[in-house]
C-alpha cells in the first residue's frame, strides 16, 4: 500500500498558525479541485494520494498541515465554488458528488475570500470569459493597489501571518518582452505611466505578491509573469518563487521516458505528441496566440535530454467532449543497432486538474517552508514540478527528483 | 545527432591483441545479429547506434575495439551463419540483405569456430530443436572436458589471450535447485557421479567458463546457470561475471517508467503487461515450463520500485507471424488525488535481437575491461542491462544507470 | 444530432397495458443499470442514446413504451437496488449520483418484486456470492414450481398480461450436455428424478419461462440455458426466444471490423485479443471453468467471417480496479501485397453494463413485439446483438444488421 | 488459408492480347510498387494477397491476367525503376531485395516506356521535385498533343489494342474551379487560348486519356482532374472512369467502423484522426495548399455515415523517418446509455504503397472489363476503393462492397 494517510508524528514541530493560500484564478477548474481536495482531506473525506508532501520522505521537516490552509483569491468570473465543483462532477466525474454535498459550507466560506480579478490586457479570449468588463479609467497603478489591498485584507481578516500566492489563471497570450521588463525600475516606470501593453494580469498579480514579500508559485506558461523585473522585486524582498508551467501529463511522461533512449544509445528519429483536451483551458488554448505560449514550453525538453536535435511535434487540439480528461498520444520512432527502426506509442489518459491540484498544495507547503528557512530567489529544488523550471537547464525528471530529495535531506 | 560513429582518440590506449567472444547458442537469432552487427561495424557497413560503449561517456577507458573481436561458440543446431542471417532477413527484415551479401566470407570464417553444443537435460523443447541427439554413454565430466577443450582450441587457434563467454541459449526449463548447487564441492561431486538431473546445458557452459577463468555474461533467465557453486568457482579464479536475463523490451520500459508514479505519489492499482513474440524463443517460451522462468524475472520489479504490492500480470504469447518483432502492450491503472482513477497505455514494438545484440557487445567489452582491471565476482555496475541483476536489489533503471556512469568515472 | 429523445407520433398504436420484464439476476450490475436507465428515461432524467429501438428506424411498429415497463426478477444475493446502484456509482461513475437520489422510491418499489433466485448446481463461485445456502430437501421439481409461482404472482400483482424473461445472471460453469438435454421428455424426466447434475439455475429459469409461454432473452454464454429440450418447450408453447451472450464490446468491434480485411484480400495472420475487467463478472470469469464458456463464444467468429483458419487468442484477465470499465486491447497482424506485414491495434474502453443495458431493453421490446405478432422459435433478426446467435451462422455484423432492418421493414 | 494464388480455370475466356497500363507518375513510390508487384506475380515470385480480383468472387468474369499487363507512363523526375525500387527497399523494406535483383531486366524494359511528364501549373512543391524545368514557349495545346502522342506510341510500339490510364501523381494544389471547367466547349477554349491557370497537369492527363477513349482511374484527391468538362469528353467517347482518392488507410478503417456506432445508437461525440507519413507524398502534403485537397476528402464521410454533425479532426503530419510506413492514430469519443462517455482508440500501421498498389491493378482490370462490356461514365461499383467516390453519396464501406459484389454477379 502506498502512503495514503500518513500522519506526521507529534514530536515534530509544524509551524504555528494557519497558512493563507491566495489563488489567482480562484474558481477555475484547477483551483476548485485544489480547495475541494484540501478540504476533503482536512475533513477526512479523502486520502492523500497525489500529494508527495504526505509521503514519509517529507516527514518531520515542518510543513504546514493541510487542515491549516486558508484559501482566498482573485477570479474574473462570477459564480461560486460549489457550483463550479458540481459542474466538474457533471463533466468529468473527478470530484465525487457526495463529497461536494458535505463540503458545501466550507466552499461557501472560501467564496467570501474571493475578489474580482484583473483582465487588463488579458487578450480577447480571456476577456470574453470574464463576467465584468474592466472599469473605465482604471490605471495600472490603481489596479496594483487594489490587488494588494485584497490580499492584505484577506490576511488580516483571517489573522494570517503567512501567505503563499499561486497563479492558476488560464494561459495568457504571449507578451512581447522588451527592455521594460528587464529591470524593476523601468517596469515600475511603465506602471506609473500606465502603459497597458507592457503587462498582462499575471504580471500585476506577481508584482503585487512580490511587493508584499509573499512567495509565489507560477503554475502556467504565461511569459509575462516572472519577468526579470519582478524576479528582482522578489529577491529584493527576500522571497522565494518558482515557475513556469506545471508538469502534469504528457510532458511529465516525456521527461521521465526520454532518458531511457539515451541509456541505450537508441537514436530517437521522431517524437510526435498529440494532446486533446476540452475544458475552458482547451478553449483558451484553441486560440492560436495563447497556444503558442504552451507549445513552446512543451517542445524544448527532448533535445536537451537526448543531446541532439530531433524531429518533434506537439499538437494541442480542442475536443469539447473530453472536458478536463486530457488524452495524449505520443509516437516515438527510434533507430537501434544496424539502423533498424522501431517504435513506441503511449496513450496518457489523465484528468489534468486531478494531476495538478496536489502539486499546487505540495509547492505551497514547500514555498512556505522555504520562506521560513530564509530562502530567496527561484526554488530550483521544485524543478521536477515544472515544464520550464526557472534556473534549471536539466529536464531529466530523475535528476530533477534528486534535486528535491537532496533538498529535503538538507532540511533535516 | 546522437553518437553514432564516435571513434576513440588515438592517444588513448586500447588493449593490445584481439578479444575472443565465445557464444553459447552461437547461431541463434541473437548471436547471429551480434556477429553480423560486429562485422558490419568493423567493415564500416553500419553505424554504432545501440552500442552504449561507443558513446563519448566510454571514451578513453580502454575498451577493446569492435574490429578486434573474434567470434566462436557452441550451438546445438546445424546450419551456417549466412543462412541463419538470411532467414532473419526474410522474417523480420532486421538484417539488411545487401550487408549480408557483403559479409558472407566473414560469416563463413566464424562458422569454422562453432562447435556442437550440449543438450544434456535441456528439456524436451530444446532437445527437439537440436540437430543431433546427445551421444550415448556421454558423462557429465566428459561433456565438461569437451566444452573446455573447444574453447581452449578456439583461443589457441586464433592466438587469443583473452576471451569472454556469453550465454545466449534459449531459456531452459527451471531446474529444481538444492544443496547440491550451493557449494562447489557438492556440485563437482554431482558431476563426478554423473547426476544428470543436477544440471542443464547452461550450467555446464558456465562451469567450463569459470574453470578456465573466463568472464561470463549470462543473458538468459535460466536459473541453472549462475548457481552459487559456479559463482564460487568464478570467484576462486578471480573472474568477473554477471546476469541474469537481458533487459531489452517491456521490462526496460517498466523499470524506466515506474519511478515517475512514485515521484508523484500516484498509486498504481494494476500494471498488466502482454508480450507477443513469434520466433524460436517464442516457441520455446510457449512451452509452459520454460515460460515460468521468464515470467518470474519480469514480474517482480514493480513492487520493488514502487514500494508496495500491486496487481500485476505478465503474459507471454506465441504469435508466429511476428517472429522476432516483439510487440508488448502494457496497461497501467493508477489512482490520483481524491481517488480519481486514470490510465496509461503503451505499446512497444521492438526487434528483440536488435535491442539485445549491442548489449552483448557492450557487456563483453566491459567484462574484458573488468577482468583486466583485476575485478572479480558479480559486475554490479552492469545491473542496468539485466532484468534480475545479481547482487543488486534496486530495479530503478535510473539508479542502475548511475551505477554504470559512476563505474566509468572510476575507470578514468 | 443523433436520435436521442425521439418520441413516437401519437397516431401509431403502441400496445395497451404495461409490459413485465422479469430479470434473472435482478440486482447484478447489468440488471441494476437496466432498471435505473429505464426509470431515468421514464422520468425524463436521461436521454435515450444506446437504445436502437428509440431511433426513427423503429418508429411506428408498436413497441411498448419505456415508461410502461414493470420490473421484477430473481436474485441470489440480498441487498436493494439503490444500494447496488450507489455501489456502481462509487466504482465506475456510470450511474449519475443525483439521478440515483431521485430514483430511490422507484427502485424501492421494484425491490418488492424481487424474489430469491436459485443456486442449485450453480458452481462454487456463484454459490459463494449467494446470500443464502440452498434449502435442504429442495427438489428440482419443487424449485421449478417456486420459480413459476414467483413470476405468475408478479404478473397478477401488477395486472400484467404480457411479460418478457431475461437472463442476466453471471456466467455459469459449462454443463456437460448429453442426450438428457436433447429432448423435452428426457429433460423433464431428469427433473422428476431430481438429477441435480443435469441442470444449472439458468436451465430452471428458462424452463420456467418456456412452460409459462413467456418470451426469453438469454444474454449470457451459459450453455445450460437454451438446450434443445427447452427450445422444444418454447416452440410447443409458440413462444419466441433468443441467445446467447450479448455482443457489447471487443467481439462487437471484431465482427464489425473483420469484413474489411476480407474486402481487400488482406490476409489476417493473427488476431490477439486481451480483455481486462474487474467486477463481479470478472471475478466469476477468473474462475477457470466459468471462463471457458466465455472464451468459446468469443473466439470462433473470425475464421467464419474471413473464410480461413487463423491464429487467434482471446484472453480475459481479472483486474479488480477496473470494475465494470472493461478495457480490451486487440492486435491484428496482417499481410498485404507482396507479403508485406502490417498491423492494426485497437483499444476499447467501455462500461460493459452501460453497453449491454440498452440491448436488454431493445430486445425485451422486440421480443414482446414478436410474441404479439405470433412468432415462435429463435428470433434470428436479433442476431446482431449476440456473440453466438442461435440459428444464425453469419457473424458479419453488417449482414446481421440488415437482418434486423429487413425485419423491421416487414413489420410495417 | 485466404485466396492467394488462385488461378482462373482454363475454360473461362480471358480477353485476348495484352493490356496496356499507362501510369501518370510512373516512377513514384506507388507506381514502382505496382509494377514490381505485377511483375513479381507474373514471374511467380510473389503471391496475390491484396488483389481482390484474384479471389474466387471474381473468377470467370474474364479479367485480363496479371502477366498480360504492359506498363508505361509519364514521370516528371529522372531515374529508373530499379533504383526507385531499391530506394524503397532501403526506406521501408516493403519491396524484397532479392525480388528486385531478379526483376531488374523487367524494370529496365518498362523504363523504356516512360516519358517526361507535365509540370504546367503543378505548383511549386511538385515543380521542385521535377528533374527538368518546363520548356519555354510550350502551349497547353502543344502539351496535350505531346501527351497523346506518347500514349499512342506506347500502344502501337507494344501492339496494344486496349490501354487503361491511371493517375498516381502527387496531390496537386487545389485548383479554383469556375464555369470554364463546367463544359467541354469552354474548357477546350481555355486550352486553345493557353490559359495556364485553368489547368493542372492531371487535367491535361485526364483530357488526353478521354480524348483517346481510354478508361481512366483517378487515384489522387487532386480536384482538377475529373472536372465536369472532362467527364463530358469521357462520356462522349463512351469511356468509363472513376475517382477520386484511393481509400487505403485510416479512411478505409473509418468507413468500415463508423456504421457500428450507428447500429447501437452510440452517439459519437468526437472522432480525431492523426496521420503521420514521411515519403515524397508526405513532403508534398506538408505543403499547406496541397494538404487542403487531402483533408477535405478525408473529413466528410463520418457525418454522412452517422447521420449527424460531429466534432472531427483529420491531421496529416510529415515525419520523415516513417517514409511510406504511414501510422495513423484515431480517437473516438462516444456517449452511450445514460450519457456515459466511453472511448475507442486505434492505431493503423500500414505501408501506403503496399495497400494502394493492388487496388490500382484491381481497378485497371475492372476498368478494362467495363470498357469491353460497353460501359461509360463513372464506375460506381468501384466506390469502395475511393475516399470520394464519384456519383456515390454513401460512404458506408459495407454498402459500397455490396455494390461491387452485385456488379460482379451481373457480369456472370
Amino acid at each position: 500500500m502506498p502512503a495514503k494517510k500518513h500522519k506526521q508524528p507529534a514530536h515534530l514541530r509544524s509551524p504555528k498558525g494557519r497558512l493563507g493560500i491566495w489563488v489567482f484564478g480562484a474558481r477555475g477548474g484547477l483551483a476548485t479541485t485544489v480547495v475541494v481536495g484540501a478540504r476533503a482531506i482536512a475533513r477526512d473525506l479523502a486520502d492523500t494520494q497525489g500529494l508527495i508532501t504526505e509521503t514519509p520522505l517529507f516527514e518531520g521537516i515542518g510543513l504546514a498541515p493541510i487542515e491549516n490552509l486558508v484559501f482566498g483569491g482573485h477570479e474574473v468570473r462570477n459564480g461560486n465554488l460549489h457550483e463550479a465543483a458540481t459542474e466538474i462532477y457533471h463533466k468529468t466525474g473527478s470530484l465525487p458528488f457526495p463529497t461536494l454535498q458535505k463540503l458545501k459550507p466550507d466552499l461557501a466560506r472560501i467564496d467570501k475570500n474571493i475578489r474580482t480579478g484583473s483582465t487588463l490586457n488579458a487578450g480577447k479570449t480571456i476577456q470574453t470569459l470574464a463576467s465584468r468588463k474592466p472599469r473605465r479609467n482604471i490605471t495600472l497603478a490603481g489596479e496594483v493597489r487594489r490587488l494588494r489591498k485584497d490580499i492584505r485584507d484577506f490576511m488580516s481578516r483571517n489573522r494570517l501571518s503567512r501567505c503563499i500566492c499561486v497563479n492558476l489563471t488560464s494561459t495568457e497570450p504571449r507578451l512581447r518582452l522588451s527592455g521594460t521588463h528587464e529591470s524593476l525600475a523601468r517596469f515600475e516606470q511603465a506602471i506609473e505611466h500606465n502603459r497597458l501593453g507592457a503587462v498582462r494580469p499575471s504580471a500585476l498579480y506577481a508584482y503585487a505578491a512580490a511587493s508584499l514579500g509573499l512567495p509565489f508559485v507560477h503554475f502556467t506558461p504565461s511569459n509575462a509573469t516572472l519577468i526579470p523585473a519582478i524576479q528582482e522585486l522578489f529577491e529584493r524582498n527576500s522571497t522565494p518563487y518558482m515557475g513556469c508551467d506545471g508538469k502534469t501529463g504528457e510532458t511529465l511522461v516525456k521527461s521521465s521516458m526520454a532518458p531511457m533512449f539515451k541509456y541505450r544509445n537508441l537514436h530517437v528519429l521522431a517524437w510526435q505528441g498529440y494532446n486533446m483536451l476540452g475544458d475552458r483551458d482547451g478553449a483558451v488554448l484553441a486560440n492560436a496566440e495563447n497556444k503558442q505560449s504552451k507549445v513552446e514550453t512543451k517542445d524544448a525538453l527532448l533535445s536537451q535530454i537526448l543531446g541532439y536535435p530531433l524531429h518533434t511535434h506537439v499538437g494541442i487540439d480542442y475536443v469539447p467532449s473530453l472536458s478536463d480528461l486530457k488524452t495524449a498520444w505520443d509516437f516515438i520512432h527510434f533507430e537501434g543497432f544496424l539502423g533498424h527502426k522501431m517504435s513506441m506509442l503511449f496513450t496518457w489518459q489523465g484528468c489534468d486538474a486531478i494531476l495538478a491540484a496536489p502539486l499546487v498544495l505540495d509547492m505551497a507547503r514547500l514555498a512556505d517552508l522555504a520562506k521560513r528557512r530564509g530562502e530567496s530567489g527561484p526554488m530550483r529544488h521544485l524543478s521536477c514540478f515544472f515544464k520550464k523550471p526557472l534556473g534549471v537547464d536539466d529536464h531529466d525528471l530523475h535528476k530533477q527528483w534528486h534535486m528535491l530529495t537532496d533538498y529535503v535531506q538538507n532540511c533535516r
